[in-house]
């Protein structure tokens, strides 16, 4: 993340905290993960390191395979 | 938008339709909101189309160009 005090958090950080903090909540492995989401595990991997610039497309499959709503995967992070 | 009874909006489609009417309740045109965001004014129609798989870098963009935070954009449509 590497943060400074007072600056928010870029969407692809907060999709990476997101999705971090889901898919431990779910009891998911990153290869688990990519196996519901149709996604590579190399894939998930990266997105989760911020070093992606996914698509609508592959948010939206990743918020089906966490079932939550694709909005929550870009909602602020405190 | 073309959709059936019960049928949820797709990613792309609550992302076209709060850029139409974000953007037509700030009074911008398309060309204004290119100008604003970064990015060209025929991609700017089609994202609001629907027939682009528009990249979360660019999602941001957009919602700093329009004022609203970044999951209001893919927030449900009712």
């Amino acid at each position: 993340m590497r943060l400074g005090s007072g600056q928010r958090a870029s969407a692809r950080e907060r999709l990476a905290t997101h999705m971090r903090r889901l898919r431990a909540d779910a009891g998911l492995s990153q290869e688990m993960l990519a196996e519901l989401s149709g996604l590579h595990r190399t894939y998930i991997g990266s997105v989760e390191r911020c070093e992606r610039n996914v698509s609508v497309d592959n948010i939206e499959r990743i918020a089906m395979a966490l079932q939550v709503d694709v909005s929550d995967l870009l909602a602020p992070t405190y």
